[in-house]
This record gives C-alpha cells, sequence and structure tokens, in this order.
C-alpha cells in the first residue's frame, strides 16, 4: 500500500455532566486525511484545505501524532499528509482530535496494521495533546474508536463504550465565533463543592443508564453541568435562548458541545428537530450571526478507510 | 386490618463512588417492625429488641416517620410500634433507614394503602433525618423499594433503579466497632478538586455500565472512592488488610459500607466468597475484636409483609 485516504469523525465532548469524561462521534462532520508515503524519512504537511493549520511538522497536530507512533514502532518512514477539514477548528467538535485520530489511524494501516486500534490512542493523544495543551481522550475516543465513550480513569487511560438508542438524533448548532479551548478551560474552577460533585454523578449516573434503558424522560434530566456550563455559557451568543428553543422543541438535553461555542441537543426524531432548525435559523439572522446547523446520529464508527 | 408485621432490609450506601448516591439492599439483615392498631390517637413505642433505642416517639426514628406520614394524610390514627432489629445501630448498614422504610410502609398498608410506594419515600425520610441530621436516600431508597437505587438528584428527590447481574455476591463484614454517622461526616472534606471530582464521576459511571453489562472486570476497577475511603478508612480496625484479603480471594470490588465500620465486598461467586470469610475471621480473632460475616445477595425486595 502506497496511499491511503481515511475518515475521521468530528466529535461532542462533555455531553452535560461529563466533564472531561464523555464523548460521542457524529457523521458527515471530520477530517479527510490522506498519507502517501515517502521515498526519503521525512513527514511533510502538503497540503491543509478548510482551515488555516500550521504546516510544520512540529507544529501539526496530524503529523505530531504519526511522529509518535513512528518513535514507537521504530519506523522511519516518510509520509505525505494532505488534510481535508469538512469543519472549523475552534468549533467545539474536537477538531485537533480528529486531525490526530485520522492520522494515526491512516498511519498505522499503511504500515500494515502492526498496532491494534485501541492502542494507537496513546499516539493520537500526543497529537491532541499539541492543540489543546492537555490530554483529551474524551474526543480522541470517539473521534477514533466511534460510539458514545466513557473515559473511566485518565492514569492509566482507561474506557468503555456504552449502547445509545437508535432512534436518538443529535442537532449540532455551531454559531460562527471561534472560542479557544485554552481560554475555555481557563474558566474552569479548580475546585468544586462535594455537594455539587455529587449532583455531577448523579447525573454523569442517570446519563449512562439512560442511554442503555432508552430513558428519554431520565435523559431529559441528566443532560445538565455543574462545571463547565455555567462559565462558558456567557461566550456563546444567544445560548440561553437557543436553549430554550431546543426544548420547546422537544430536546431531551441540550448543552455546550466540548469547549463551545458548538452546542448539541438531543431529539427523539429527526421531525421535531428539523422544526426547531428553521427556528434557530431565523433567530441568528436577527442577530446577522453566520451558524451552522447539522441534523446527525450518534456515529457508531470511528475512523474509517474511504 | 388491626395489626402488621414487616421487614425491612438493610442496605449498602456509597458502593465505593457514589458517595450519597448509590445504595442498595440485602438479604436477611433488616429490621421486624409489627404495628397494631390502638383506639386513642397515640403511637407508642411497645418494645425495642436488638438495640437500645429511644422509646419517646418525638426521639423514635420509626415513629418520627410515621408521625409525618399520618401529618400528611391528615390522620390521628394511633398505634403501637414493636421494632426488633437483626443488626446493630451504627453499623454503616442503615440501621435507621431500615426503622424509618419499614414504619411508613407498615403504617400506609394498616391505613388501606391510601398512599402509591414511591411517595413514602418523603416520609421515611423524615424519620432517617433524625438518626443522621441529613436527608439520605441513598440508604432509605433500597430499603423501601428494593435492589440498586441511584439518586439522580436531592433537590427535587430522583432516583432510579439499576440492573444487578443475578450471579454477584455480597460479602459484608462488620467488626464489632461502633462509628456515628454524625461523626464519621465531620470527616468529609467540603470541596473537591475538580481533578478528583472527575476520576470518581468516572467511576460513576462505570459502576453503572458495569452492572447493565455484567462486566466484572470493569466493575472491579470502578468501585473507588475519592470521597469517604480515604478519611473514614483509619476508623476502621484492619481496613487494609482486610481490604487486600478480599482481593487476594478474587473480590470484584471492596469498599466502605455506608459510613462504617461495615465494609462490603462483591465476589462472582459464594465459593470464593466463603474461602474469604474464614480467612478475615481469623484475622479478627488474632486482634481479639468479634466479627460477623454475612454473605448475601443484592436484594431484589424492598420492605415485604411478613
Amino acid at each position: 500500500m502506497e496511499s491511503i485516504q481515511v475518515f475521521a469523525p468530528a466529535s461532542v465532548a462533555n455531553v452535560g455532566p461529563g466533564y472531561d469524561t464523555f464523548g460521542f462521534a457524529i457523521e458527515q462532520l471530520g477530517d479527510v486525511i490522506t498519507l502517501t508515503k515517502r521515498n526519503d524519512h521525512k513527514l511533510k504537511v502538503l497540503k491543509a484545505e478548510g482551515a488555516d493549520l500550521p504546516t510544520d511538522p512540529k507544529n501539526n497536530v496530524a503529523t505530531v501524532a504519526i511522529q509518535s507512533l513512528l518513535d514507537y514502532l521504530e519506523s522511519d518512514q516518510g509520509m505525505d499528509v494532505h488534510i481535508k477539514k469538512i469543519f472549523k477548528p475552534g468549533s467545539g467538535l474536537g477538531s485537533s482530535a480528529s486531525s490526530a485520530s485520522g492520522a494515526v489511524f491512516a498511519a498505522n494501516h499503511l504500515l500494515g496494521n502492526p498496532l491494534k486500534l485501541e492502542k494507537l490512542l496513546d499516539f493520537a493523544l500526543e497529537g491532541e495533546a499539541l492543540a489543546s495543551k492537555s490530554y483529551h481522550a474524551d474526543n480522541v475516543a470517539p473521534s477514533l474508536l466511534g460510539g458514545f465513550q466513557v473515559v473511566r480513569s485518565y492514569e492509566p487511560l482507561e474506557l468503555f463504550r456504552i449502547p445509545t438508542p437508535a432512534a436518538l438524533r443529535v442537532l449540532i448548532i455551531f454559531p460562527d465565533v471561534e472560542i479557544k479551548t485554552s481560554e475555555a478551560k481557563g474558566l474552569i474552577p479548580k475546585e468544586l463543592s462535594v455537594k455539587d460533585a455529587r449532583e455531577q454523578w448523579g447525573n454523569v449516573g442517570a446519563l449512562i443508564h439512560a442511554m442503555h434503558s432508552e430513558d428519554y424522560s431520565l435523559l431529559s434530566h441528566a443532560v445538565r453541568d455543574r462545571i463547565a456550563e455555567p462559565v462558558r455559557k456567557q461566550l456563546i451568543p444567544e445560548y440561553g435562548k437557543v436553549k430554550q428553543t431546543t426544548l420547546d422543541f422537544g430536546a431531551v438535553g441540550f448543552n455546550i458541545s466540548g469547549s463551545g461555542p458548538s452546542m448539541f441537543a438531543f431529539f427523539k426524531s429527526s421531525e421535531a428537530a428539523k422544526a426547531c432548525m428553521v427556528k434557530i435559523e431565523k433567530m441568528y439572522q436577527k442577530v446577522n450571526l453566520p451558524v451552522m446547523l447539522h441534523l446527525t446520529k450518534i456515529n457508531p464508527n470511528g475512523c474509517q478507510i474511504l
């Protein structure tokens, strides 16, 4: 194999109460990454479409991730890297995680699959850490492995995947303002009262049980957050109005996606979500802000060869 | 109906990561409560066996719980109350919750079942609050309703029940020292770092997923606690040794039950648990401390008419 092209899905992290813990992959949005073997030992970012990304291989998430994989394998295989982004970095949909996941997934295939899929997580995390200044398995894991992933522990890294209702639809709402993950991180409190923490894990538990049992009523109560939403919602234009609108249209859960500004709403059907989209589009037109609305499912697949 | 006798099971609360959130009912241990109608309007504690309980109806958990039910129903029905405790108060197995649950369950039956089971929780909590100086649904809910209960929210009170593996066995280890709930509460920190809180809810989520999916390996990693165990284990004689012994015998989870000194260990089979019991008994003999060992299942039933 001389060349490979893969799709690495975007993802929604936190999902209400699961700060740094929950994340799920979505459909259509993501990175298309093409790798081609080189005869020298260089990693070269040939082209980056859809965003202004660094082309220095030491500063590009994809090449940093590939390099850590190559180092582990003691390989000096050179590669040309072509990245096409189908969504904007800084949107809160795990842009750097998609690039890092897609890059290591593609590189591992190009090298003849020396490593298992789960093992690739370590190297994708190295790439992701470059962008967000910390390790975020909650975006990388769903982008690489698909579905709804839960981080049980960071040290050592241990994850599991929960089932999700097949009928569940996700409306992504991305008002076109940029929020840097590092800036949004700075707002998060360092400490939490045990009372608040306890309420948060009540909701963590409820969300997992609701996904297992397809209990939409419980789900609608469980998607709450005491960590990030209270401080980050101020960065997102029209946050309160958008939230109320989705709930008025029957959303069974609404919150910020990752560090924002994207928001997500769970719906039991496409119809309710579509009616809601029209309303939200008009809302942002009134304030002259472009908005991307994307109706999707929880994507059971992670990275896929195209 | 002039008289009724009920069994209200004991319970294990916290269950590792679920501080004030998780609780499950156990078998055999609990309260037997007998209520008999009186012709006057008095509530009278006739007899309390197995423990030195207050007989003043304003200071007895059972009668306080019954009184709050009677007030809600605007009833002045008098009752004689007989309480037989099959386990010691102060053991960490939800003694006051058993008394409160059994009392309101029995009283509601004696009055012709005017209220549904779930509604009785409010009144049982009133009784329980007398003993522990705060509302603890994590013991009251399993004692009243049975099974493994999770508190999603305290304000408003909202719970759900998770499935548990039929094969799962629970070993209760009660070294005979008394720990007052109010004293054990005083050791708990008021604040928690977000990092620790995040690890805790990773484990909360893992425990719920493990129970749904019967994943014993995940369960064994999930039964951890950063809130109560680090500060309360010092109050429990031989804590570290007992924990290690259960793990050596294949326990898939070990921690403090409620505020201690009782401990619980999950096992995949009775055989492993029985072998472990012999070892633990010897361990406490060496230090001349009586220990009660009780091998049980998670009890799917709450209060039952006898």
